[in-house]
């Protein structure tokens, strides 16, 4: 993909313009942090300009694993809070380089100018997933050098991509002690808002399985596909549930997503696979939504093949795992989170809201750690080609974070 | 594929040793037909020496259109019968070059060498589907010199192959004068039996279409696969007809033998196809059978697209045409095959039966011409590995013909 791409006006290091006003030097960090080429599997060249760039500010320590970087301050504060982004984007499309867009450009979505009216506005892949955050991130490393509490920085790489290859995966089984701490945010896209917690998705397939034969002669065979019917049937009587935790309000969704069987047009089919995906709300662990599905002792685990489910929805159907990820809580009974969603909810007007879709949050929450997604830029535009972030996101992110903070 | 076969021992022409005896001459035209590699797609070799061999016989008129020959006496008999024979084979697994084996090889299986005991069997590639077949039509059309009926002798190409590659297909639309007759005879393998008419088919999706969105906001979606539960319904409820046609028995079959959808693990999937194949007997038409499947106005043809069910069993749902062959009625109604079954009963005690694959004896039916499956070797073992046929079975078909001509 890179080899396409117009790399020629990257530049040769991220610097912060301490003497043009907070909004110039958050737009002018977040366009050199967008012009640096970073899909995932190539966002080395980043990671290696922000080490750079870390390693200049002294209040930090900084460390490196693979392609994520940990930087740390250590004042002795009793608390330690921790601030992550990710510097990879998915792929570009037509949206690389970055453009700065001056008001009334017609590139310039109407909710965002409206929400915005003229302010310039970051356009391009990353602007809102996540190198707006980010941006804001890397000021406040290098601008907030006495905060209330101990700060971890983290950055890291393929986020967007399988979750074994996610950095901060990585960090947190190798070196959980770098990013420990009493609360974490996650700078993905939120428009300054809460939004807490996550659910939890499981994958899997339901399996049937018949007996091939020539279509002409049917009777000696047994169709698969026939037989999925029951699983589509239970799948429509399914009521998706709504609940309510730490006052959030989740909303789960139970799907199939992929279905396959046959051989050939004229072969009765000997399999028939349904993939299914749970999303399941934070009051339920991992095992419990699988019990929901498949029975508590079905057996399915990652990489183990097929097993019968003993219970809940596809009980008596075959049973492959393929992905599973938990819930994580809100944790909106931490101070540190009411706090954090007071202060969000004075600067936006916006009342903490659930994470629907899976987030690193939860790797926090694994660990313990109560997280929440707090990021500059609109959610609905993430991945979208037409990604953009008005420059007042960045300063309403720094300054709600700074003050919060000091 | 035939750079890796050993075509060292094939002939270099076809010959028919009047010397040895109908058995030993009949079985040793089948081995040297059964030498030359002829695979769909390759059969122009076989196709030149067959051409070749016709050329010598003077009572015979030969005509060739790409690899089909047509072969006919001209003794002004009040009536015509064609003969039929595809030269092509499917692909050789490991069962080419052929082999004559003894009484006793542990290769013949223990159903053949039950029925033909103490018989040589010819094994390999084409054994039953349709060498023999193939080199006994080519035997009477050598010794048959003055028969009953006007004859008319027709190998094939493309029979194992798709529809629009097929040798007689091609020849029944660019010279239907070259195969006109009174009745016709194909030789797939019916172990000298009477298989009469056949079963017609049609293949279509039955496809629903949704609306993509995350599955983490699965409502704001449409669930393609989730609507396809009412398409394996009906199928489940369907019940397959078994139909007399002309004192025969067909048993139709109506089966999703595919089933795709979905886009991605986590995408809500916005189309499914259920690729339905609907065996029916010959009392339909192929417009009678379309209907019962998607109402007789529903407008969906073979390269059209997609049309709304209007009626049938999918009404209601989206169609596309995939394939369709008409059924063939048996003609048992016809003195010809009346006489030609007797016969065959006599020999062999087998009472006439219903055909239940598609066969080329429905290009004849449609043509308006009666038309039987009669050959040696059973349909069992057509395309296996292990193909295989008595030479008992050479004579009696031989025989069966010869005194049925004559």
């Amino acid at each position: 993909m890179q080899d396409v791409i117009d790399r020629a006006g990257e530049p040769l290091k991220l610097t912060v313009d301490a003497g043009v006003g907070e909004q110039a030097a958050l737009t002018d960090l977040c366009m050199q942090v967008m012009r640096v080429y970073s899909v995932s599997d190539d966002e080395t060249h980043l990671t290696d300009m922000t080490e750079a760039f870390l390693r200049t500010l002294p209040h930090l320590d900084v460390q490196r694993h693979g392609d994520t970087l940990v930087a740390r301050t250590n004042l002795g504060r009793d608390r330690r809070v921790v601030l992550a982004g990710h510097l990879d984007v998915v792929p570009v499309i037509d949206n690389f380089p970055p453009k700065l867009l001056e008001p009334g450009d017609p590139l310039i979505l109407p909710g965002v100018a409206e929400a915005h009216p003229g302010e310039r506005v970051v356009w391009g892949r990353g602007a809102t997933d996540m190198k707006s955050s980010d941006a804001v991130l890397l000021y406040l490393a290098a601008t907030l050098t006495n905060p209330k509490y101990d700060l971890t920085y983290v950055f890291y790489d393929h986020e967007e991509v399988a979750a074994e290859k996610n950095g901060l995966r990585k960090v947190a089984e190798a070196h959980p002690d770098w990013i420990a701490g009493d609360f974490a945010i996650i700078g993905e896209p939120t428009s300054c808002g809460i939004e807490g917690g996550c659910n939890g998705t499981i994958r899997f397939d339901v399996v049937t399985h018949g007996i091939a034969a020539h279509s002409a002669r049917a009777w000696m065979g047994h169709n698969a596909i026939h037989d999925a019917a029951e699983i589509l049937r239970r799948l429509n009587e399914h009521t998706d549930a709504t609940v309510s935790v730490d006052g959030l309000v989740y909303r789960e969704g139970l799907n199939a997503t992929l279905i396959s069987g046959g051989k050939g047009t004229n072969v009765i089919p000997d399999e028939c696979r349904v993939h299914v995906n749970y999303r399941f709300a934070p009051d339920k662990s991992l095992a419990e939504a699988k019990a929901l599905m498949m029975g508590a002792d079905c057996g399915a685990e990652l990489g183990n093949g097929e097993h019968q489910a003993t219970g809940g929805v596809f009980e008596g159907f075959g049973i492959e795992m393929k992905d599973e990820s938990p819930s994580a809580r809100p944790g909106m009974d931490s101070e540190l989170t009411r706090s954090l969603a007071a202060l969000a909810k004075a600067r936006t007007g916006k009342d903490p809201e659930a994470k629907l879709g899976w987030t690193d949050v939860a790797r926090f929450s694994q660990l313990g750690v109560p997280a929440v997604n707090f990021g500059a830029g609109s959610p609905l535009l993430a991945h979208k080609h037409d990604e953009q972030v008005a420059e007042g996101e960045l300063t309403l992110m720094a300054g709600i974070l700074r003050d919060w903070l000091s």
